[in-house]
């Protein structure tokens, strides 16, 4: 059984994973979300996954059920899906509630958690590097809708990865409203220049990833200096190195950066993987070693 | 039948309307909808509605189904529900395609339509008029997620309108990110003073409503002077009236302002809905009268 849903603690297949259309989860995207991977069968990093699940809730009101079971739900899901290595999606909905839009309308809540066969980028992108364009489409700014909390709410993210396969990218770059570097659409992103490490800040209106925090640590383990920044995109494609962190990619070099209206995409690095993606590569494999070690 | 929904086609109660959690419109809130009425069994301005649709979906670049296919589809679930008046919802979702982000992954759609009872506003509450806050959400700017397309995005406006309940008051005002006023969280906002008819200007990020549309042009027929402009929220409390238009609520009045850290309300026009929203409701129930009569 590759991909198994639970719905509220009903196991069940993918073509039977159905949710009401009165949910407020399909009406308004009104739900907060994580995606959680295994290595070895055994879950990375759950409970800083379902803390952040639980500031996301937090930042649209929602209030979650309680997270070992959460996390108990997606053990389960796992155990029956019965997959090498996961995926899974938690998605906690507003429920149905009465009609209409106010969030009080429903004191209700929909837990659906989506297991999958993980499946992971192709090795050669590791070597080759990805090629991001920088979008025009801007981050939403957290006064609008905060970028911090993973929610249902997933257009301007759709709609720049969009605009980027239009660029004959893999990835967007997201600019904020005054043009300053944020993350890619489901990644953060860093830079090296003159062996200083730099990343967008927080503050900016970004993710708070679960990988960006880890390499952050990793990296000032190995005696790097780590900056949290404001950047815009010219000093990403001025840097020695450009790289991406996420669940899924951990740590992917960034080797061609697209800015509209130029004929050919700038290279980073002459073109090449950086040593410091490498090495931070290499020393995040071993931080989950570790993890799963249980050190 | 109070409640009837048609997916894809196949008409359902709402118990059994459920779609796929892999649907877009469920994982990414990846849709466009319309929410369409009735005046005496027959459907209000459909045409400006399913424009309005097409001009969505080309903004997040969703092919939709044939307009007319659109159309005859409502008609088809209002009939079989039976209803004397009736709130149609019309939701296009990109469909389900390959799980992924990118837009590109899924040539499906969805068609959902949702058929209920029309519900109107309680007829006390355009003689006592509402009261609106000045919430601190702001409303998404268009160069994140342009607010002139209705899409299943709607967590900005749930946000705003909880705030508001908060704050006491019936619905929210959203500002733009610098402070001007744009619109509610369903609804347009108008203002008048010395005599001029002032409404928020399209190019601020808001939604071109069919009724503030329908009402400007009404306005204009009354011999007012109509500007579209950018005002803060003071100057809608120092307005001599302040009204708001929406499909559901027509032309209602609003009388009060409640600004964040204020003991008390402001209140507009002394408190008590104004001579211009009142000759403007008449107008618009005369026009809708004409349309009906198909002149």
């Amino acid at each position: 059984m590759p991909t198994l849903v639970s719905l509220d603690g009903r196991l069940v297949p993918p073509e039977q994973a159905l949710v009401p259309v009165l949910d407020r989860g399909f009406l308004y995207g009104d739900s907060v979300y994580e995606v959680v991977r295994t290595y070895r069968g055994t879950l990375f990093e759950p409970g800083k996954h379902l803390a952040r699940l639980q500031r996301s809730a937090a930042l649209i009101g929602l209030a979650l059920p309680p997270l070992p079971d959460i996390e108990a739900e997606a053990r389960r899901t796992m155990a029956a899906a019965g997959n090498p290595e996961s995926y899974v999606r938690i998605i906690v909905t507003r429920g149905q509630g009465t009609f209409g839009l106010s969030p009080h309308l429903s004191d209700e809540r929909r837990l659906v958690v989506i297991v999958r066969p993980l499946e992971l980028p192709p090795p050669e992108l590791y070597e080759r590097g990805l090629r991001l364009a920088i979008v025009g489409i801007r981050r939403n700014p957290p006064r609008a809708l905060d970028p911090s909390a993973k929610t249902g709410n997933y257009l301007n993210s759709v709609l720049a990865l969009g605009q980027a396969k239009k660029m004959g990218a893999d990835d967007a770059i997201l600019l904020d409203l005054v043009g300053r570097v944020t993350e890619l659409s489901t990644s953060n992103v860093f830079f090296v220049k003159g062996g200083i490490v730099v990343t967008p800040a927080l503050a900016l209106g970004l993710l708070d990833g679960v990988t960006r925090g880890i390499v952050m640590e990793l990296a000032r383990g190995q005696g790097l200096y780590v900056q949290e920044a404001f950047h815009g995109p010219e000093a990403l494609a001025a840097a020695d190195e450009v790289f991406v962190t996420s669940t899924i990619r951990e740590v992917m070099p960034c080797t061609q950066i697209v800015f509209a209206g130029e004929p050919e995409p700038r290279l980073v690095g002459g073109g090449a993987p950086g040593p410091v993606a490498k090495a931070l590569r290499a020393a995040f494999a071993g931080y989950v070693e570790k993890r799963l070690g249980g050190a």
